[in-house]
């Protein structure tokens, strides 16, 4: 049996953490992001957490054998840096995680990308498990990715590769994404640019959409379901969208099986059947069919994968 | 020194043969592909051109070390089998090309995909010499991708992986393609698709393109720079489905260096700048700038990179 571990997932709207052995999760807790105003002033908050944690289970940092942070963005998970973060957690390049993890904790500090260590976790003890060859997709705020492939966690000469699934072009004449690319599958569709691309409908005054405070696939995918035009349109092209970020993610790194997450996949029985769907029709692969399987921890993968890392 | 090889490139529009020893093409010679009547009937003219190559050379088989077929379309490299081809050559996976080859050169049988083999040609003597981490591009009658990662050739679990980047949808709205999927970069710019592009433009008619027998991105390059506004279309649209299927190779694979090939890549000194241009400024690589090579050697990479294939 392994020491347990400190796991910190730092998600867009809510960092959640906790205390990890083997596999099982002995204690979690979650606070706010509030990512829009940085990591910095956050990690007071994330001690907090952590040293409460600790004490709900009896615990000393002496029993605990490490902290690993998934991060959204680009990591360099040797000098434990994030590289670039999109706009959110602006700040995080500039604050060395390292030294704060030692000078507050007195541990091993690891860090990875936040699907390279979701896709660990479902590697490791979820639906990837009998697999050598995955892709993972979550679809959430943004889309993130990350690809094992012959049994090795791809990352690439500048840890960029597998997880800029979600900055696949899909249409080249498209929007300028948060990236700095145009057209890209998280532009097409997620959540972060679910509003904009409401707004930007034919009909949306008429649409139940106009009236709610907070535009989300889960209101989307409930409105279509009633009939709303706009909201069937909206569905339409994002399941469209992802199928095509999901082939481009297929056609790169020929995996068994896709394993697709996240927070939107709540409405995962009408996502499943059409990329799944999409995939059989209009992948190229002539050896068989792509597996297509829904992540086993959605909101917990990224924390058992980072968990696992700092086991191993 | 390494006994010389017989090497094959079949691409669609012409076959090409080469003895070639260590990366020096000592003979080659080309035979019109008829790729649209299928392979079969054009292995005599093959083994024709092949014996005379020797003939020419004073060799025998005896002399040779082996046979390496570079074979555009999906290729099980173990099983050294043709899988799937497109509708090019569409009766190669029913040929056993290993028995052919035995039979009628009685030489051991190597096979690999076209795409990899320029990428191999390129890194082993080409301008990909110093990298490890690789991506080609072939921009031609259709588009090729490959990958080096970390010093390997990428293959994946079914012999896709690296050599789709043509089938990258780039437009997920877009026109079907010959491989079944829809929007794909060679759907959106190759010269197979190019004819069926410039018709649908609106002024087709009055364009000079119209009056010509054959529609080439050569045709299409000259006219654009005398100011056809239906070929300057033409040109800008092809520019940018390009540059996009070369950001999602590099956020697929993370190089430091793309090396761009192919038949259209006659006209590079108005294709580099571009792609160049909207690479620096839309992928997304925090380490720096991946560099974009014109390949050393555009009609024979993979006549080089099969020979050494056969000789490792």
């Amino acid at each position: 049996m392994s020491k347990p571990v400190i796991a910190i997932d730092m998600g867009g709207t809510r960092i959640k953490t906790g205390i990890i052995q083997d596999g099982t999760i002995l204690y979690s807790a979650s606070i706010d992001a509030h990512s829009g105003k940085g990591l910095r002033h956050r990690l007071p908050f994330i001690q907090e957490t952590v040293k409460n944690m600790l004490h709900q289970l009896g615990l000393s940092t002496a029993d605990i054998a490490g902290l690993g942070i998934a991060s959204p963005g680009i990591v360099d998970s040797v000098q434990k840096k994030i590289l670039s973060i999109d706009k959110k957690f602006g700040d995080a390049p500039d604050i060395n995680l390292n030294e704060w993890c030692s000078k507050t904790f007195d541990l091993p500090f690891t860090l990875e990308n936040d699907a390279r260590s979701a896709l660990l976790g479902e590697w490791k003890y979820g639906n990837a498990k009998n697999y050598e060859n995955i892709v993972l997709m979550t679809l959430g705020t943004g889309i993130g990715s990350a690809a094992i492939m012959e049994g090795q966690l791809l990352k690439g000469k500048h840890f960029t590769a597998g997880i800029l699934g979600g900055h696949s072009v899909i249409n080249y004449t498209g929007d300028s994404c948060n990236c700095g690319n145009k057209g890209c599958v998280e532009t097409e569709a997620s959540t972060w640019n679910l509003p904009a691309m409401a707004r930007t409908q034919k009909n949306f005054t008429e649409s139940k959409l106009s009236a709610s405070p907070v535009i989300d696939y889960e209101l989307v995918f409930r409105l279509a379901d009633e009939g709303d035009t706009t909201a069937l349109h909206l569905r339409d092209q994002s399941l469209q969208a992802w199928s095509a970020g999901a082939i481009n993610l297929i056609h790169s790194y020929d995996p068994e099986v896709l394993v697709l997450t996240g927070g939107i996949m709540a409405s995962s029985s009408q996502i499943i059947p059409y990329i799944k769907q999409y995939i059989d029709t209009h992948a190229w692969t002539p050896w068989g069919k792509v597996h297509i399987e829904e992540g086993a921890f959605p909101g917990t993968a990224a924390l058992l994968g980072i968990a696992h890392l700092v086991n191993h």
